[in-house]
Parts: C-alpha cells; sequence; structure tokens
C-alpha cells in the first residue's frame, strides 16, 4: 500500500501516513491540490510557517505507461498569490512512485534561519540530512556533488540559490537521464517555497524499492497499448515526428507565421530573426555540429515522444540541454535576441540559479522595457541573469519575475496574469489561449489548456484563432488538461488523444488498471471539473475574483501588430468560462 | 460660480468646465472619490492612460474657516491598486480655491515619453508650460527655480525625481508658507500617478483671484466661531497645548508607554530610544539650540493648532521641517534608531526626493529585515534614501515601498494592508487601530479612522486598547473622518471636536454656510458613509475582496512584547465593520 510521506520542517520529522481514503483514487495535480485546499490556508503568506509544499507522482508513473513520468508540485505559490501546480520529467518521479510514496508534503520551517536540509528518501525509510555543504553553489556543481554523495541511481529534486533566497521565481529543478540539473517544475516560484521550508533537496533511491501496485494488470496493459499505438501514429509525437525531429521549437515558424509571437516584449507579434531560433536551425546545428548534438533525448525514461535535445556549441561540445520552444522564445524573440548561443548560454544560467525560463525571460523583456539594456543586446541579457546568481538588489528583483520587475520600474507593459509571466503565444491574435491564460487557476498558463492545439496546429479539428466565442472550448481543455496532470502522463499526449480517441481511452483504461476504477471518458470532464473547481475556490478565499480573471489592460488598447488586432473577447465571455 | 478644470496631458490642452449638478455640494475627499469612481476603469493600471489624477480642495478651503487650508489629491494607487485620497496642507490649497476652482482633473499621458510640463494657473487661466529646466532634480533645488520663475507668492503641487521614475512611494509635495518642498500628500504613490501624466508642477498664483463664495456668511460666521472656539479650548489643540508645545511627537512617549510604539520592523512595542527622539527632546532642542528652530509653525495660513516645527541643527541653523510623530517613528524606532539628526536627514531626503516618509521608513525597515543594513545603523539608511535620488535598481526597489521590498526581498514580516506600510500604531495591543488598518478602502492608514483618539487618548471617552469588539466605533470613524476629509479642515480638529460637540456643529455649519445647506450633526454620517461606499465599490471591482480587509498573517501568529499578544480580532468583527 502507498503512503503519504509527512515532513516537518520545524520538527526535523519525517513519518509516513496512511492514505485517507478521500486521495487513494487521485495523484498528481489531483492529489497537490487537494492537499493544498485541505491544508493550507488560502490567506496564509506563500513563504511563511502555515504554507506546504506537496510533491505528488500521477496516478499511473512508475508503471510502463509511456510518457507518464510527471511528478506534480503544488502549494500557495509567492509568484501569483494563488494555488499552484506545476509539474515535471526527470528522473525523479518514477523513483518516488517505485518507493510506495503517493505524495510528500512538506509543513513547517526550521527554527534556525538560513539553515537548510536534504532529505533523503529509500527503501528503508526517509530521514533529513544537514545541506550545508550543497548551499550557495550554481546546480552545476551542487548535483554533481549530491551524486557523488549519493550515488548515480538517485533522482534529485532540488533548490539552486535563487530557491535559498526565496526568489519568487525560483523553480525545482529535477536531473534529466544524464542526471544533468535541467528538468525544471518551474513556473510559480515553488522553488522559494522549498527553500522557505529549509529544504534544498529531496534525494530519492528507489533500489529494492517495491514499485507500483496495479489492481488490474490486463485492463491496464489494454490501456498502455492503445495511448502507445496513438503516440506512434500520431504525426506530432510519432518516432520521427515533429517533436520528436524538430522539439518543441518546431512551434517557433509556425506562431511567428501566425503572427502571434511575442516579440519585444509583446509589442509584435512577429520575429523577424524567428528562423534563427527555429527548431530547423537547432536540428540542423546538432547534425551539423556533431559532437554530444542530438534532438534524439527524452527528459524521462519510457518517454515515446522524445522531445527534449542536447545544443551543441560549435565545437561539438555541449552549451546546454534543453533549447525548448518557451526557452528559446522567452530568452530569444521576446527580449528581440535571434541566436541559439545566446538563449543557450541564458537557458543554463536559469538552470544553474534555479529560475523558470518563461519567467526569466519575460522578466528579461519588462527590464529592457524599462530600460536596463537595449533589446537584442545578448551580452547585457546574460549579465542581467548573472545578476541573480549575485544576489544583488538587481538580481533579488530579476528573480521575482516580471510583474515585480514591472512594478518596480513603473513598467506599464506588463504582459502576466495573476503576476504570473505570459507563455509564448501572443492572446491578441489568439483569442482561445488569451481566455486559458485570463481564467487559469495559477495565472497565465498554456499548459492550463492547450488550445494552441485546435486554434493553430489544426489537432482535434481546426478553429479561427481570432473567434472569440469559445468559452466552452476554454473549459473543455482546462478539466481535460487537468485530468492528465492528475494521471501522471506528459501534456504532449493531448496531440496525440485530441485525434485519436482510443489513445485518450488508454489513458483512462490505465488509471483503472492501475486504482482498480471503472471510470468511462465521461469521468475525465468531472474529474478534471472538480480540480478545476477547487481550485478557484482556494483562490476566492484567498482574494481572487472575476476581476483578475482578465489580461493586462494595454492588450485592450495597444493593437499588435502584424494583425493589428487587440484583445477583444468580452468580459462576459471569460466570466461564462467558469460560469456557463 | 466654481470651474473644474480638466487637463489632457494628451492633447496638451486645459480647459475650464462648469460644475455638475451632482458634483456641487461636496468637495475634497468627496469629490476626488466620486470624480475616480466616475471616470477611472477601476482596473486600470495606475500608471497607464486610463488612470486620472484629481485635486480637490475642501468645501470651506479658502474660507476663513480654521485649520481648513487642505486638497485632496485622488485616483487609483500604485502603491496599493485601490481608490486612493491623501490630502495635505502648505500655500497651494486655498490658492486653487481662491482661484475658483473646485477641481483640477488630469487625465491621458503625453506621447512623447519622458517629458514633463508644467501647469500655470492664474486668474487669466490656465496653461501647460514645457519643464525642462525642473527636472530630475531634488526639490530643494527645484522650488526655488519655480519660485524664481513665477514669484514667491505661488502655490506649488510637484513632484519630485521619485514621482518622474514612476516609483509607487513617490508623494505629491507642496509649498509651506515659508515656500520649504516640505508638505505632502505623500501617501498611495499618487506622485508616480502625477509623473505618469507627465506633469511636474502645478503653478497656482491667487493674485487678484476671486476667493470661495460663502452663500450664508451669518451661518458660516457663527460655525467658524463654534468651531475656533472649540479648537482653542481643547488641551490637545489649543495654543500652548501639546500640538502646539510638542508637535505630533507628544506621542512618542504615549504610545511608547501603551506599548504599542513599533520598533525594528514591528517586531517590539517599546523603544528603549524613545526618549531620544520624542516631542519633549524636540522642543528642548528647539529651545536649547535657538537659531531657526520653533514648534511655533504652521503648515498652512489659517491654522491655529500649530502643530508643525522647524527642527535646527546644533548650531542653530535649519535642519529640516518637520520631525513629526510619524516621520520620526518611521524613520527612527522602525529602523532602531534614536536619533533626531538622523531623522531629520532622512525625512529631508524624502522632501527632496518626493517620498512618503512613513511608506519610507517601514521601507526601510523591511530592507534591514531583508538584511541590507543593520536595525540602528543610520548612516546605512541615510545610504539606502540615497539609493532613491540616484535611481539605481536598489533605490527603484526602496521607492516602490515597503511591500514590493519584502516580495523582492522574500521577507514575511512586511506590516502592510493592502500593498501599503503600516503607521505608528501597533495593531496587536490597540485593537481598533488594526481594524482600521485592515478595512480601510485604502490600505494600512491611520487618518481613514483615528480610533487612537479613544483607545489611548481618552478623547472622546476613554475605551479599552485590547477590546476586540469595536466594530461600530471602527465604522462611525471612518465615517466621520470621511466628512472632514471632505469638508476641508484637517484631521486634528477631530480631537477638539470629538470631546466638544459645539465644535463639530460649527463644522456642519460653516458648510452650510459656504453651500447653504441645511445639513445638521446626523448628515455627517451619512454623508461620510456615502464616500466611503463609493471608494468600496471602486475596489470591489478593483477585484478587492473582504480577504484584503485582513492585517498581516504574521501579526496573527507573533506575539508582540511588551504585551505578548497577537492580533485576535475575529474576521467575523472585521467583516461587521462595512456589512453590520
Amino acid at each position: 500500500m502507498s503512503k503519504i510521506l509527512r515532513v516537518n520542517m520545524t520538527n526535523l520529522t519525517a513519518k509516513f501516513e496512511d492514505v485517507p481514503e478521500k486521495y487513494k483514487l487521485t495523484g498528481g495535480r489531483g492529489l497537490t491540490s487537494a492537499i493544498t485546499c485541505a491544508e493550507v490556508p488560502p490567506t496564509c503568506h506563500p513563504l511563511g510557517p502555515n504554507n506546504k509544499v506537496t510533491f505528488a507522482t500521477g496516478i499511473v508513473t512508475g508503471t510502463t505507461a509511456p510518457t507518464s513520468g510527471r511528478i506534480s508540485i503544488g502549494g500557495k505559490s509567492p509568484l501569483t498569490g494563488t494555488i499552484k501546480e506545476t509539474n515535471s520529467g526527470g528522473m525523479a518521479p518514477q523513483k518516488l512512485a517505485h518507493l510506495g510514496i503517493k505524495a510528500i508534503v512538506v509543513e513547517g520551517q526550521p527554527k534556525e534561519k538560513g539553515k537548510f536540509w536534504l532529505l533523503k528518501v529509500d527503501k528503508d525509510g526517509a530521514r533529513l540530512l544537514p545541506a550545508d555543504n550543497f548551499v550557495g553553489k550554481g546546480l552545476y556543481e551542487t548535483y554533481p556533488l549530491l551524486f557523488d554523495k549519493f550515488g548515480e541511481k538517485v533522482g534529485i529534486i532540488g533548490i539552486g540559490v535563487a530557491g535559498e533566497r526565496l526568489m519568487a521565481n525560483a523553480g525545482i529543478c529535477i536531473n534529466d537521464p544524464q542526471n544533468r540539473p535541467s528538468r525544471y517544475a518551474g513556473r510559480g516560484g515553488m522553488g522559494a517555497v522549498m527553500g522557505s521550508k529549509g529544504l534544498k533537496a529531496i534525494i530519492l533511491d528507489d533500489k529494492d524499492a517495491p514499485g507500483v501496485h496495479i489492481v488490474n494488470k490486463e485492463v491496464f496493459d489494454a490501456g498502455r497499448k492503445k495511448l502507445t499505438d496513438a503516440l506512434q501514429e500520431h504525426a506530432i509525437t510519432k518516432p520521427g515526428g515533429a517533436l520528436h525531429t524538430y522539439g518543441t521549437a518546431v512551434l517557433v515558424n509556425i506562431i511567428n507565421e501566425a503572427g502571434a509571437f511575442p516579440t519585444r516584449n509583446f509589442s509584435d507579434g512577429r520575429f523577424e530573426g524567428a528562423a534563427k531560433i527555429s527548431g530547423e536551425t537547432i536540428n540542423e546545428n546538432c547534425k551539423k555540429r556533431g559532437g554530444v548534438g542530438t534532438t534524439d533525448h527524452s527528459c524521462s525514461p519510457g518517454c515515446v515522444i522524445k522531445c527534449s535535445n542536447v545544443y551543441p556549441k560549435p565545437d561539438g561540445t555541449e552549451l546546454v540541454s534543453v533549447q525548448e520552444y518557451e526557452s528559446v522564445w522567452s530568452l530569444g524573440a521576446n527580449c528581440g535576441i535571434d541566436s541559439l548561443e545566446v538563449t543557450g548560454e541564458l537557458i543554463r544560467l536559469c538552470n544553474d540559479y534555479g529560475v523558470d525560463t518563461i519567467e526569466a525571460g519575460v522578466t528579461i523583456g519588462v527590464a529592457m522595457e524599462a530600460g536596463l539594456a537595449e533589446f537584442g543586446d545578448g551580452k547585457k541579457a546574460i549579465e542581467l541573469m548573472h545578476e541573480i546568481g549575485k544576489g544583488t538588489p538587481l538580481g533579488h528583483i530579476m528573480g521575482t519575475g516580471a510583474a515585480a520587475t514591472a512594478k518596480v520600474f513603473g513598467v506599464v507593459r506588463c504582459p502576466t496574469v495573476k503576476g504570473q509571466g505570459m507563455p509564448a503565444y501572443e492572446p491578441r491574435p489568439i483569442k482561445g489561449i488569451g481566455m486559458t491564460y485570463a481564467i487559469s487557476t495559477m495565472g497565465a498558463d498554456h499548459t492550463s489548456g492547450y488550445t494552441i492545439a485546435p486554434e493553430i496546429l489544426g489537432v482535434s479539428g481546426k478553429v479561427d484563432q481570432f473567434d472569440t466565442n469559445k468559452a466552452d472550448m476554454v473549459r473543455n481543455f482546462q478539466y481535460a488538461t487537468a485530468f492528465i496532470d492528475t494521471s501522471g502522463h506528459c501534456l504532449f499526449v493531448a496531440f496525440a488523444i485530441l485525434d485519436i480517441a482510443s489513445g485518450f481511452e488508454g489513458i483512462v483504461e490505465e488509471c483503472n488498471g492501475v486504482l482498480g476504477t471503472n471510470w468511462t471518458m465521461d469521468d475525465v470532464g468531472r474529474i478534471g471539473g472538480d480540480t478545476i473547481k477547487m481550485e478557484r475556490a482556494f483562490n476566492e478565499a484567498a482574494g481572487f475574483t472575476k476581476a483578475h480573471d482578465r489580461l493586462p489592460e494595454f492588450m485592450n488598447y495597444e493593437k499588435l501588430p502584424p494583425h493589428n488586432v487587440v484583445f477583444d473577447v468580452p468580459d462576459e465571455v471569460l466570466d461564462k468560462v467558469h460560469a456557463p
């Protein structure tokens, strides 16, 4: 029987508890949000003693289900003040599941301020160890030291100096299959919450661990096959398909062509340098430069999509893993930078200091708007990132994210919702994603409902990107996504399962196999919807209203080239998403 | 007939309009809040094109009513995001009234970014002039340049570099009777709104101006006499009384004795160095040092209370005007500083750069908590203030106020409500003022309802400072205060009129005299209450809920010495203030 591990940082205790009945049929986001709603006062200070951070694997994580190696990390966000769930792949999620742990709940705060700890978990139990030797350093230095101490086969969930310093853009880092500190549950500043608990890292050793119990192996296997088939058939997710060949940055040219590639702090929808930072160029350089460069890279074992990459320097040695769409956009086009060498270095610094690449790039864009650097000045952008590492006042500003940077410098063109920086899709010419940003329970977040699939990619049918009547679609995407985030699958399975119904059935059957349930496709919306409603109730109690379910005002009056459109979805339509 | 002057900074026009019927019987805060509610979208960006800043004199301002030289400045606050009214004395309010102008409404934004203008108003009209020669300098340099240009007898309402740089703690400065840049409508960052409009200063020349029309002179005179008598009779407000002799800093020893003098960023209620920064010490040094030092100083003509002072250096030359209670507390005890030389220098820098002293001191306290300086280090505190003048990243943080500073440095002990720093009364041992901070429409604000009068000073009867059942009292104080802020009287008249009923009748009669109304004492609560309700409706539309009508969480679990109490007013009692 799987357990919940409760870690109290005030008393420095780590105790296993039985999983309460109400949590037995959920996992991932469904579980982190349920625990946060049950245990965290909505009005508490995110960095104070009453917040908690919960780590929960998905329902099927740790099984052989394809592309399901995800962990959800949840609590109250210091970036947004809302409830937060941020998920990641990497080597840790499956190990946590193998250890028979459904969730780790970390609460309290050390009496000794500035003291950090490691949580070591293996088949024999869990214990807290002093982290003194592992703080104050970049993660490219720290993670190897941890592997030296605990062996190469552990999973690590840790924070960098940004998290130690309680910066609101601190992410939580998980090692990739080659043990790079490169996979992030980045959004929402949960690294700062971990930092506020004095928890530097969780070390997971699954040697001789029991593994995940599957109630009905036959049902599970049937589901797994359906999903695997769908992933291997769909043009976007199949081996040699778009994501495998070009990575997520395959989107650069597509979104740029759609006039929705946010450029120079959301002042243009098309970037003249897009081709230079595209997936095609990444692929070409990986091939041309040889050495370690490859687009055939996955972030966690068992992924059949393999959208990751290792990007080489001109001499074939490693610059960084991974040049993803969101990162090459945020640290590239959004800052007017058209160089993969620069975006690669900036991504490396984000990984090293422990911050989210999206928020970091949106922050640099705002800083450029404020006059701290010229748009396009890669050298200066790198200097700005280094300030985070140095912990200077400017570094603290940059590490606190775009909304704080805009506030401090009086910048009105601040592309955030509920304090979180917008991802790489301009809402003005793509109305559904704008609605999604506006009404998401966690601030601007494309992964809360990836309506880009129908609006741009033609997945699950094509809808007009400029159509404003999308309340039903946006709601349905939010619900389905919450379900996927609960299952433990990477959201990228959505491309395949939206087009191939049997793939979606496969996910439901995998869950039924693991849990012994009899869910049908009809349960997906209910299960995901229950999570969203719970999250909205938390936010409402925390003080959020429909006035916060809005895009930043400037998008209502500044026309965005090349389509020269404003965001014109009426407030009533936004309000209809969750009150139909 | 008085007019409204509408200034459009986009078109650079200044036009007089008739006063609409609905605004004829109001003034001051009643008018700024009404115009803000009618014309400013509650969800607009405070520094964007859709906010407006309104300057309105009180109903009786510009008449011979005693202590009535106030101007209200309102709009949406960049500090709090709420509606804001902040008022001040100084030489400008009465001149504006003499010019027959009920309000100036400033809207739009210059097309040319970074360009600043002066608004010159005299009996012949209003016009905008380039301000190029008057920007980028300290106000102790700028104001004399403006008086050189426009004559010594003008009133000036202007901003310093903090406002030019859009810092959320930028105040609006008004010259005192000796033309110092020393009187401030400081709170809520309205200086940044003025800055965002490209308006550096308003120059008011009332030579040969028509003056204020009084409908019924007899009624007015009777009221004026009643109020004057009350002010001259009450121990706190009379000539040679507490405020006249010691200034507002007479409160230092009183509040310290009550265990409610916030010390070292609200971590103690009693400051060991209180006596050194007290009103008694100010008075003693003014006498002992001779020279320009005096406690016989008023901020505007016609004030019979004269709570201001000019504080001398040891050699008798001027250090600063004015060492007020809030300032010697915020920049003194709250930073662990027990030197009037240091607080004087810090106040001078606030005046020079154009920031609110309360917020500046609360911000330095938070910065000290964050480790940027040791508590008590006056030299470092002065350096931190200079950063604002230099416009460094750290200066931008400090100029953005306490909440932003806490956010950027991850400080949990952040004594703010709705983003505004708390004034000099600890809410944990004085429950009514804590309730007032919590439910004020404008963030933590003692001037929204000065319940210290009954809770500590025994004015209008004495109530127990620890009693938590004060919803009715808090509401009544808010309503009465909104009326006083509308009348144009300084809030300090409250001491006298709360104890001497005929004084309060006097204010009502003064208003009746000016307006030709027949208000009675029963109308006070209605008129003030209407303003509060209107302000709350604005805030609700802007996204504020009862979750924001709360003190910071740490005050609920950190016990404050010496009484070792937390803030224990139940949420239901807080909610009863405005929903009885």
